[in-house]
């Protein structure tokens, strides 16, 4: 129920067409329904908060993730998946032939309408080739949402030439998204080099003490650079739609 | 050697006034020089990523803080001191008549020039009442570098009604922080019901199994709503940071 | 060694039939066997806390499984087994053609007697669809006991409409279990609104610094509303034990 | 807003002394106030989820608590706090002559008006004597809100009889609440003997391996025995608000 | 009630002197007064498991102290207790003239009846300087319960030498504690080198890493030496009751 | 080199027969020599601390596993191996046709010289039946070393009845293994009834906050029962040395 | 760009050749080229830190694998890939017929042009057969970079005369790399004995409350032995590289 | 028992002047004498592994501190006490009037015999003031043994200039020990930049997710950078002993 549908009923109630008892009844819903509108309608999420729901697939049953695309297909929606295993992305490629599934970012997207494009620059950066998938997830949801990124891969601070050497771009970036694994010194670097937000991404690259993840993410989270802001463990997803926020808010 | 000096050089090896010799002697120290400028002068860390070195005086000697304040106060600086406990608070306004110090958020100021204001709009929200010390530390900072903050204190999820209270005011904000402890929902919450960015931060309010801000932690790294952004543990200053570092790339 | 035995045994000294030496070795063995009854009878579980042995099928190997569940049904009880994984369920279901197996909840039962139902109502809800084979366990235990459980499915915080839509439903129950993963907030929200039990089940739904379930866990039992109380991670079944508990002492 | 407001407001719609303009305005923000009453009215949680907003006093500003207490007492409110150190007991007895300061449980009450009784019977059990302190906040907020609880203190494993010793009280309450440290054994031995609701709390009581509370926490979490519920570490005030949750709900 | 108790009950049935109903009415209570005798009796525990109560004072507030104290004092018990810090050491001292307070085992003793020794031989070693207070702990525990210990201290495995010096005199026990923090490997190198029963006891000298005892915890329960048992981080008190269970057992 | 062979040496020198200059060049090998006899015999270790090598499985590649069987036959030595995978039991079996290989407590054995029998009587519990492989391992080592164990399975704390049903054999055994998971409470229970050493093994057996032993461990450890000693989790082999140097120090 | 292309420009600025404004513009981004020299070529890191770029294999995709290991042939690069599973293993024997791939070890190399011998003696010791791929993968890196290290394997503390057995050939080493898994303490044993630098590594060997290397990392970090160092869990490869920073200061 | 008296024993038995029995009664406590020489003697400890024992005066008694260090005094001894709080600081001044007591590293010496330089050069680096104690530690521990160390203090990342700035005067060190809280990463920039030995110290410097260093510990651990070593957390003594190893197997 929307402003408009309020404004009738406050007319109908004037007009004698309807009772302050219907009314009344009809109002008591309102609460939610004001806030939050249809319920369930993705279109409402993303008028919230600017998001669609996306799809983790982690976790869920294969009958469950076939059932809600088919739903979404139906609903002229375009559909983003996360965290695609090798068996979810085989049936999906198999039942939706329109899908792109990437193996490396481990998403699939199906694309029925236009994607409006965001101005606004994105960086995306990561420490060594085992972090790709991470960064490779946040580019294709950046890109989901209409924001090609700028790529700077295997940049990590043990040759830290290579990270000096993409500075001037990254620095003219509105947003970076930096990802590491083992040590998560990345982060630390950019920050004391650069004024624009920054997003680290933590990914369970390493082994041993790196604890699948905590060692990059604890350091991240310590780092001694003002102003890092930090998301989950190998939540190149959520990096990206933090980046999205500021992105968003940016004059066109 | 700044590039005025770089300049300078190759005139004088232009005009023969220096060898090639001699000009390539003083280049080979330019690498660092040139990029980072005259190191350790405050104001270089400002001109790379837009924050002066604060203070943070949570382990350091109360001589060491001595003296680098009394070294910023004749180099003019305005001085920010964070996690500044009792016995320090008191030895710097004694010490410092001109220093404001706050107990509540636990720093302390000296203002020696004009703070420049910086358009765009922070909302600082926290949970409960014992939050109150780290949305200051937040807001204090904030302020330090122009921003005055909007606050919405004592809004926690267990009485949902008072975060439904003050949305309207933060959905107009560019940027909010938001600051919880014990199970750290609250950025959830309202990541699910705005479309700005958000700096989620953790205290360490709470007891037994909130471990010192783990839960909180934890709960907002594992957020479900999109592109949340954490920070340390009762880091009230480096989400201000992270803030400023939206704020200040917004158009004026 | 019931009662009626014991006061026979003293009839018997007091009329001479019995030496108090026969009486006093007879009686050495009473104390566990009048507390307890027939040792290791299934129907003794019962008598004291309400529920039969049920069978927590992982870590268990096969044959024993099997063996518990001949020994059950030559007993003509009803069985109920959980932590069903693929391959158990497929050699219960071709060893018992009876048995109902179910692999959502990964729970199988096998019904030979009449189940008795118990009145008082049980709200079921959970945040994701991921979180679904939690709840479902929780539901197929109370349906195994004789309550049929309202399902609020796929309400989690980040769409805080969705929750609010089930409201009236749920502060009708009796008790609601309350399933959720990741950050685990939504026991806190539904603590807030309503006033009956709550138990709240934390999933490992969720990856990185979800840590299993850890960050579920922690933020429910640091949960900022008063009187949540919480189970073991993935708990389901034990879950609506404890709404058994309560729903068993409502007047009938 | 309330529901006769909201009639009135419809009725006056429908007699034209509003127009639709102005009733819409005042209808847009009823959504919160609708579902939530006036806004931060303590009486307004207690009619949601049946408690007043009690004091954590732990990690808050003694003057913020001194001023949350004089503003509760001027509305005329009961008055519990919890977690209070020496102290703040100390500040509150001199300043509140009324104050009733019990430095065992660490709770302080002001009872300004009769508190309501509630029918229903709570047992409250603790391992050892060092459990007390916990034990005793849970007894406090029970009395708080109107249930003498029957208490059976130092009842550990090591000693089973003394447990078993105390069986028939226990098994005839509504509800029971089991405080334990060290290993936290006693809820299981009790969950497998008994049918009620069982609120098991675990204390920061021991060291070394029990990581104040960790071990009985995870024991807890872990019973072998059917439907246990736990809540966080020495949170006797949880403890009793969940045992409310239940005693509620009985019939009168 | 004891065996010679039920044998006199059985008479008095048998004789007539009492009714069944009166006998009845005495022996349902039997089951654990039987099996436990007089419940709360100090006397007991040491009946079943060889162990008076003795009192763990940290955690416990002195007036509860005192008061067990007394309690024991009037019925002729001999008292330990342990864990005693300063505060706690005065007060037992002042108020207790005949209290044995050691400050270093952080032990006091109160010996109204003589201890009746217990031949065996106890071996009692710890690491280094620190680890003292752990390791006189043990010895004091066992010599409360009749068995002095040999003592080699100061023995770790960063000088082998020391700890091969005292071997022969280890090699003649019935059973050892060996004691160290850090990383806690000497109970490692004696399970290689001796056949007697050990008990190792990390205790939480060390710091960083060491994680209050966690590492010495974590090695000895990993020991590649076959048979090393473990106790508590610093439970000196625990290990001298281990190694009490096996001497008791050793003939006389 | 022994003591014969050092008394042969210095009359060697005393005779002439050998310079001083030989004899010191052999007696500078004596320090370990002597101690330790002739390094690397299986013989040795036996000589030592009572148990021959046995071999952990899990970690070794299948050749290492092999290849030391070999050598072991060789020597005509008894031969432990476990922790036993599928792969690694029917390798072993194909192999080596007298192996008795055993799936449930994942052990083989290879006999090849008579077993002494120890007296002494070691009883093995466990609590539940998914403990079973555990306690097998337990009973099986023990077998190897000569003792024959009473087995009580599935004696859980959840039905404490059976547990009391066994009190009886299990108070006269000379030291007790108890095995359980999840929470751990068994051994705490019976270490407040029995006077005999008790070894207490955690399992890994149980889900989400059990944390695979973790539970049980730190339950065992912090154990309010006086004298519990505890071994690493699952370790059923070193449980049984533990009792074995119990028992090979009791007189025959 | 390189010293000769410095004095280059300078030269065409001394001659005219090139303004200053030219000189300048290529001079700004001297800095990090200058120090760093042409990114990303592999002989640039060893010219650096004296280590080429090797590959952990874990975690990378296979096609990546396969592109750089190409890429390296054809720079006529020697090649080493750590921690190879069998199916990278199996990959890189079928495409690089001249690659030694080692499974114990988890290693491949391909050798392309001669190694140069380094001077100076490595010991590499273990403690368990188990540890051996550890203690391997740092032989097999040394002998990479033209070290031949002297194995002593199975030395164990449980044997500690094993261990004293080897003392003599490793107190003549320039650098000793001591692997250990379970309680890790045989580094703490060698570094009470030996002056030489100690690097420890501590090996997921072990079960239970190893915790996959925890309990030895833990243990080595707290040494009591004065100046141990460490690398991660299973590092042998960083072992290696530490040893090697010290032989190649030695000199030749 | 050195190696003349051996042989001067051998000597006194040729020539009659010993018989053998005498001999063999003092050859008998050789093997420990022999290679560990008189037991419990400093200059032993140096003789093994090149350190005297130091006094980690954290944990122990005053008076035991007090009684050792009046031992070593008399022994002639030079003596290192560290981990000295203020009131042992205040203790050792007043009583040992020689003493050097330096509050900053927390350590107090006693020179009574020259110091022996060793030749080699040692860097020091700490990434911000308060990681200083722990350098402190780390050059007082040095400059004991006879190393002045080159100190580089409050280089962190953060201003990456600043350690670019003392790379050359570093790279010229003979081993670098690099200190460092927060996220611990100035090892990793250093190591991918130096090909000497690095020893890395985590420090407790930092907050929250800092976790009193385990942060940085971890990601020391974890760097990307090859042959990194890292020693305990705030464990400067240690990585001035680690140095040692290097520089006392230099060429003078």
């Amino acid at each position: 129920m929307d402003v408009e549908a309020i404004k009738k009923l406050l007319e109908e109630v004037a007009s004698g067409d309807k009772s302050t008892d219907e009314a009344f009844s009809e109002l008591r819903d309102i609460p939610f329904a004001d806030f939050l509108g249809v319920a369930k309608h993705d279109g409402h999420r993303a008028f919230r908060n600017g998001f669609q729901e996306t799809m983790l697939c982690e976790g869920k049953r294969l009958e469950h993730i076939v059932g809600i695309v088919e739903g979404l297909i139906k609903g002229n929606k375009n559909i983003l998946g996360t965290r695609v295993d090798e068996a979810v992305g085989q049936a999906i490629s198999q039942r939706f032939p329109k899908a792109d599934v990437d193996p490396v970012s481990r998403t699939f997207r199906i694309i029925q309408r236009p994607i409006e494009p965001i101005s606004g620059k994105l960086a995306v950066l990561c420490a060594g080739t085992a972090d790709i998938p991470v960064a490779e997830e946040a580019r294709r949801t950046a890109e989901f949402y209409g924001v090609e990124a700028h790529r700077h891969y295997d940049v990590g601070v043990a040759g830290i030439h290579r990270l000096l050497d993409c500075l001037d771009d990254v620095r003219g970036a509105d947003v970076a998204i930096v990802v590491a694994g083992m040590e998560g010194a990345l982060p630390s670097v950019f920050g004391g080099l650069l004024s624009i937000p920054i997003v680290a991404v933590p990914t369970s690259v390493g082994y041993g003490a790196s604890f699948k993840g905590i060692a990059a993410l604890l350091g991240m989270l310590s780092s001694c650079s003002e102003g890092i802001t930090v998301v989950n463990i190998d939540n190149g997803f959520g990096a990206a739609c933090a980046a999205l926020r500021v992105l968003r808010h940016l004059p066109r």
